[in-house]
C-alpha cells in the first residue's frame, strides 16, 4: 500500500500529532480573554506564530493563521488588490496558478478589475522577462506560485520579486507546494501556504504580509488575527502546524531526504517512458520540487488508470478530464500544451520506501496495457512510428509558443486551411477522452502523406489532446474550426 | 479553579477528543480523491454530516461545515442576501445579534443594501409583533439569534419563523449559544452554529440552508462543501464536532444537567443582589439559556473585577468597555439599556460543581468591595437610597422603549431641558468608566430635589451607564447634549 499523493495532503507528521494532543488541553480557550485559560491559549498562539514566521522568513507580526491555504490566498489577493485600488486594478498571474488564485482573480474581474494571464512554456515555467513586459503602471498585484502543484516546476520567484520591487508592485507568492522544502527566497510582499501539505493538520493556512505592503482586509471585519482572518482561532491545529514545520526545518536529515526523493523521482522520470510506450513526462526535469512528477499516457482513460493503480495499492492523483467533476482537463496541462489523457501525478511523502517506487515501476506497464486493451487502443511503442524508449515524449520538452501566440495560430489556421480540409472525417461526437484521440490514431495511416483528417468532437479534452498527440506523433496539427456540435480538429499526416 | 466562560469556548468534550484522535489517522486525506485514503476520508465526512444534521434537525445535504461559526454567519448572510437581491435589499436583524451578524450587515450596507435594527426590551428580547411590523415587501432576510450570547435571553424564534414563512422571507437563526442545549424549533430557513461552544474542537462551524431557500454563495468559488465553504475540509475536527454533538443529544442525563445548571444560575441570580449592593442582573429570568447569567456592579471597574476574580480562581467574561479593545461597552447591554460598568458574565460548563458556585458567591462580595474601595466609590447598599437586597435592580425588569423611541426622547430633551440645565457641572473628561458615574453619585445629594447636575464625559460608556444609573437609583435622566469635548449628560434629582 503506497500513498503517492503528498501534494494533495500529507499524512500527519508525528510532531504535529504530539503538539495537537498537548495543546487540546492547553489551547481550547479564547486567546482574547484575560483569565488564566485565555492567557495560556494566547501564549501558545504567540509561540506558534513565532515558529511559523521563522520558518517562512518573516516577522511574527507579519504572519496570520487562516483556516486553510485556500482562504489565505482568497484573503491575500483581495486584501492586496483593495489596498492598491488607487494605483490600478490590473492583476497579473501565471496561467498555472492554483485554482484558489484563479477563483480570486475571477471575483476581481467580475467586480470590474482586469487581469492578465502570463503564459508558460512547455515545462510550465513563466519567463521573468514576460512578467517584466507585462508590468504596467496600473498593475495592482502579481501572483506567482513558488512551484507548480501539478507538475512540480519551480517558478523564477526571486527574479520576479526583484522586478516587482523595482516596479513598486506587490508580489504574492503561493508557496503551498514548496514551503515544506524550504523558505521562499527573494523580496516577495505576500506569501500563502497550507499546513496539511507539510504534515500539519488540516484547518491551518498561513498568510504573510510584509511590512510596507499595503493591505486592506475585505469581507466582514473581525478582530481576530489582526483583522485578516475571521473566526475563532484554531489554536491546537495552529500549534501542531507550527511545530511540524519547525521540526522539518530542524531535521538535520531533511536535505538528504529531499535529495533521496529527488533521485527517486529522477528514476521515475527516466524509467516510465522506457517501460511504457507513448508516455509524455511533464514539467521541468531539473528546476522542480524534489518529490513530484507527472506523466500522461496516450490512449488511456485517466479514471480507469487511477482505479487500477488503486487496486494495485497505489494512491495517485490525475489532471485528466475524466477524473475531474467539471469534465475539463487540468488548466495547468492545458497551459503547458501537453497531453492530458491518462495523466498521473506522483508526489512522494517524506520517507517513501525505495521498494515502493520500484514496485510502482513494475506494476505500471501492466496496468497501462490492460487499460489500453480494454479501450481497443491502436498499437503503441514498437508497433508505432517511433520505437519503444525513443518516443518523442522522452525527448527534452521544447520551448512552446505563448498561449496568445498559440491562439493566434489556431485562428489563422481556421480561416485558411482548416476551412476546407478534405480527407476522412472521424465522428467522435459524444465520446469522451481518450476515444477521440484513439479514433484519430486509427485512421491517420489511411490518409496519404500530406493529406488531412478531421476529428469531430464535443469533448473538452480533445482540444488539448489532439494537438498534444500531433506533437508526440510528429504529425501536423492544422487547427480547429467550429462545427454544428463541438468542434472540428484538422490534422495533416507528415509521415 | 473554576472556568465559568463556557459561552466563549467550552473545554473539549471527552468524546470529541476521542473522535479527533481516531480520525487523525483515518481522515487526513482529500475526500475528493478516488483512492482508498480519500474514500475513507469521504466516509468519515459523510457520517459526520449525517450526525450533525440529525442533531440540528435538517437533511444532511442541507448542512455544510465551515471553519468557524463566524464564517458560517458571514457565508449564510451574504449567500442569502445575494440570492434575494431581486426581491429586495433590506436586512432585518435584532440589535443584540452576535458581532459576526452585525459585521456581515455592515458589509451589506456598505454595498448599498439597507438594514433595520430591531430594538429589544430591557431583558434583551425582540417582540415578534415588531418583527411583523418591520417585515416589508422588499425584506430580503431576517436574522435572529436563538438565544443571546451575553445575557442568555431566548428569542421568539419559532414565532418569528412562522411570520417570516408567511411573508415568504427567509429567516437565518444564529444558534451558536443554544444548539448545545437542543435543536432550534420552527420553520427557520438558515441556521448557523459553532462547535467549540458545545465541547467540539475549534475550527468547525455549521451552516444549514433548508431546501427551497434560495442561496448564492459569495466570494471566490470553490468545489468543497457544495460550494458554500472554501478550503480543504478539516475532517478530524468535523468528525469530533459531530461526535460530541451527538453525544450531548444521546446523553440520557442531558436534560437533568440542564435543569441542574438552571437551578445554579437561579441561585446566582437571586443571591448576587442580596450579597452585593447595587447590582443589576440582566436578561430574562425564565426564558433563557440554562447555564448563563450576567450582572453589572455599580461603581466597579470591569477589568479590575475580572482580574480579581481570576486571582481568586474564577474565569469569567465581561461586556464592560474597559475589557474590550474598542473601549465601547457591549452593544447588547447598550441595546437593553442596562448598566455596563462592572459587568460579569457567567456561563457554566457542563458538570460545574455546585461547590464552585457557592465559593463564587462567597468570594464575589469581598472582591467587589475591594474594587470599590480602591476607586473611592460612594456608599452603596444600606448606605444608599435603597436598602441592600431591595435595590431596584433586583426588581423584575421593566419593559423598555424601543431604540428609536429612546433616541427620539433624547433628541427632544437635548433641544429643551438639556440645553439650559443649571446646577453643578461634574468634569469627568478624560476619565474612564466607572469614574464618571461615581462622580455623579457623589454630587447628586448636593443638588436640591428637582434640581439638575451635568456630567461632562468623553467616555463612551457614560452614554449608557448614566441613564442606567438613573434607572437603578430612581433619578431622572434628562438627556444628553453635545459639548466641546465629549458630551454633557443631564440628571435631575428626584429624591
Amino acid at each position: 500500500m503506497a500513498y503517492f499523493d503528498a501534494a494533495s495532503a500529507a499524512p500527519l507528521h508525528p510532531v504535529a500529532r504530539e503538539a495537537l494532543l498537548a495543546s487540546l488541553d492547553e489551547g481550547w480557550a479564547d486567546p482574547a480573554r484575560l483569565y488564566r485559560e485565555g492567557r495560556r491559549a494566547r501564549l501558545l498562539l504567540d509561540a506558534a506564530r513565532e515558529a511559523a514566521a521563522e520558518a517562512v522568513g518573516c516577522r511574527p507580526d507579519e504572519l496570520v493563521f487562516t483556516p486553510s491555504g485556500t482562504q489565505a490566498v482568497h484573503s491575500g489577493v483581495s486584501g492586496a488588490l483593495a489596498a492598491r485600488r488607487r494605483a490600478g486594478r490590473r492583476l497579473l498571474h501565471s496561467a498555472v496558478e492554483h485554482s484558489s488564485v484563479l477563483h480570486a482573480a475571477e471575483v476581481h474581474e467580475a467586480a470590474g478589475g482586469s487581469r492578465v494571464e502570463l503564459a508558460v512554456d512547455r515545462t510550465g515555467r513563466v519567463a521573468a522577462d514576460e512578467v517584466a513586459a507585462a508590468l504596467a503602471p496600473d498593475t495592482a498585484l502579481v501572483c506567482l506560485q513558488s512551484a507548480n502543484h501539478e507538475v512540480g516546476t519551480e517558478q523564477p520567484v526571486e527574479e520576479v520579486a526583484a522586478l516587482c520591487r523595482e516596479a513598486e508592485v506587490p508580489l504574492l507568492v503561493d508557496a503551498a507546494q514548496s514551503l515544506p522544502w524550504g523558505p521562499v527566497p527573494g523580496a516577495w510582499s505576500l506569501l500563502t501556504a497550507s499546513a496539511h501539505k507539510w504534515g500539519g493538520p488540516p484547518g491551518v493556512g498561513l498568510l504573510a504580509v510584509r511590512k510596507g505592503t499595503r493591505f486592506a482586509p475585505q469581507g466582514p471585519r473581525d478582530e481576530r488575527e489582526s483583522g485578516r482572518s475571521a473566526g475563532f482561532e484554531n489554536i491546537p491545529a495552529v500549534v501542531a502546524a507550527a511545530a511540524s514545520l519547525r521540526a522539518l526545518r530542524a531535521d538535520p536529515g531533511a536535505g538528504e531526504e529531499a535529495d533521496r526523493l529527488r533521485r527517486l523521482v529522477d528514476r521515475i522520470r527516466a524509467r516510465v517512458p522506457e517501460l511504457v510506450p507513448d508516455v509524455e513526462v511533464a514539467g521541468d526535469p531539473v528546476r522542480r520540487l524534489p518529490h513530484l512528477v507527472t506523466f500522461s499516457c496516450l490512449y488511456v482513460d485517466g479514471e480507469a488508470l487511477l482505479h487500477e493503480l488503486d487496486r494495485a495499492g497505489f494512491s495517485v492523483s490525475s489532471g485528466s478530464s475524466c477524473t475531474s467533476s467539471t469534465l475539463t482537463p487540468s488548466h495547468v496541462l492545458r497551459a503547458m500544451g501537453v497531453l492530458s489523457e491518462g495523466n498521473v501525478r506522483i508526489s512522494l511523502p517524506y520517507g517513501t520506501a525505495e521498494a515502493e517506487v520500484d514496485r510502482f515501476l513494475e506494476v505500471l506497464p501492466r496496468v497501462v496495457r490492460s487499460v489500453r486493451e480494454r479501450l481497443d487502443a491502436p498499437a503503441t511503442g514498437a508497433g508505432s512510428a517511433a520505437g519503444a524508449g525513443a518516443v518523442p515524449a522522452s525527448a527534452p520538452p521544447k520551448a512552446a509558443a505563448s498561449a496568445t501566440e498559440a491562439a493566434g495560430a489556431t485562428g489563422a489556421a481556421a480561416s485558411s486551411e482548416a476551412a476546407a480540409p478534405g480527407g476522412p472525417v472521424v465522428d467522435a461526437l459524444g465520446k469522451r477522452c481518450p476515444i477521440p484521440v484513439i479514433e484519430l490514431a486509427k485512421v491517420i495511416h489511411e490518409v496519404p502523406v500530406g493529406g488531412t483528417v478531421t476529428v469531430l468532437s464535443d469533448d473538452e479534452a480533445a482540444r488539448q489532446d489532439i494537438p498534444a498527440w500531433c506533437t508526440m506523433r510528429d504529425q501536423e496539427y492544422v487547427g480547429e474550426r467550429a462545427a454544428e456540435r463541438g468542434a472540428a480538429y484538422v490534422v495533416r499526416r507528415r509521415a
